[in-house]
């Protein structure tokens, strides 16, 4: 890493899980006095993290560069890879000539982020500084006002993209469990849920804090469709050790 | 839950970790607009949730009743769950006088935090919000640079109030772990550490964000002594499965 100051900056920053009022004052500041801003954005050039953002961007007086990295749907990481070399030498393009780039995060940056592969291209290279922001993990709890983990209780992550015999290792070895990236896999949990007999204890959510937020607190009379990329499960005890 | 409007409305409002920046806008907006402010504090009065919100606070030209939780440093259960009562009391008052009451947290509300408690008392009886702040798992990998989870991971947290046994098993089970309140349990994490091999993959850090930080990226030196409360282990793996 470099700290030499006529090198630009990049600074990953996480926006959070969708109410543009969950944005953190520090983000907001970064976000008004960066050169250059940067996001993932999908092919059709629509970009979440963007448009948590936009009211903050609209704020600014200043001349923005931006610079969407568009990102295909697919599950071929190669092309993925190319993608962030080229938003890399993008990015690092603009380090070079002094800027400060700021990359919007959906969530955290941190957490399951795209920034984890721009940072591991370029923190070799400049300075870099990460803005963490709230996860959806945090937003679930708060909508749903369930506590995620009191006192000895242990909490685990994991993904739909887990198998199910780790799904259900899981749900039998933590006390409070967030399942992530639920869309495609929803049957698949759903069966999980009721091997490890914890359906009674799950509830199901989609777009938290956006106006097509979705909140199921019985999961017994949910359909097992695919539901969208921003849908998790959380799975607490009802019964809570206090001692 | 009652949504009569002549009452009032307890709002748990997370401050973040430390940094007065990693207030969200929504947190910095409730509390200027509250008629009463809550917190946990220590014996001799003093709040670090406060602390961190101080700065909003001498913002604010509203006249705002203050209700310190002084909560005695002690393992008793029972002693703690007379101070939530009488806590619960006194906000209810006024909540039942038509009052909007913000309860500080620090780091995020329903994570580990005080105010679970207060909102199991409260919540049959008042409308409560929940307004999620930025946690110390997401601030210690922001300070930290370095991604808590990538793609197929799984991720844990657990505390040094876990048992040796079940520390060994989550740091065996899985990717990321993040083992908070490691003050008084430091050595036994180090051992734990070392028998499941994840010595190398270990940082340390205490008081994130604030004056004091301390940042420990080869634990292979730290000393086995009691640390402070706010101080915890994350544990990534070196070699990260990118496919």
């Amino acid at each position: 890493m470099s700290e030499t100051s006529e090198q630009g900056k990049l600074i990953g920053v996480g926006v959070g899980p969708g109410d543009p009022e969950l944005i953190t004052l520090k983000a907001y500041r970064l976000i008004q006095e960066a050169d250059v801003i940067s996001y993932i954005a999908n092919e059709q050039g629509v970009s979440q993290a963007r448009n948590i953002a936009a009211q903050v961007l609209n704020n600014t007086e200043r001349e923005q560069l931006e610079i969407p990295v568009v990102m295909p749907m697919c599950d071929d990481r190669s092309i993925a890879n190319r993608v962030y070399d080229d938003a890399a030498n993008a990015i690092q393009k603009e380090l070079q000539a002094g800027k400060t780039v700021v990359f919007l995060c959906e969530g955290d940056p941190l957490f399951f982020g795209s920034f984890s592969y721009l940072l591991e291209r370029i923190q070799e290279n400049y300075t870099c500084l990460v803005v963490p922001g709230i996860s959806s993990v945090h937003a679930a709890s708060s909508a749903l006002q369930s506590p995620l983990t009191m006192l000895k209780e242990s909490f685990a992550v994991i993904s739909g993209r887990h198998s199910d015999e780790d799904i259900i290792k899981v749900l039998s070895l933590h006390d409070s469990v967030v399942i992530m990236k639920a869309g495609r896999s929803r049957q698949r949990i759903l069966t999980a849920l009721d091997k490890s007999g914890r359906s009674h204890e799950a509830s199901y959510l989609e777009y938290i804090g956006r106006k097509d937020e979705k909140i199921i607190r019985d999961v017994s009379g949910l359909e097992g469709e695919a539901g969208p990329y921003f849908s998790l499960f959380v799975v607490v005890r009802q019964e809570r050790d206090r001692s």
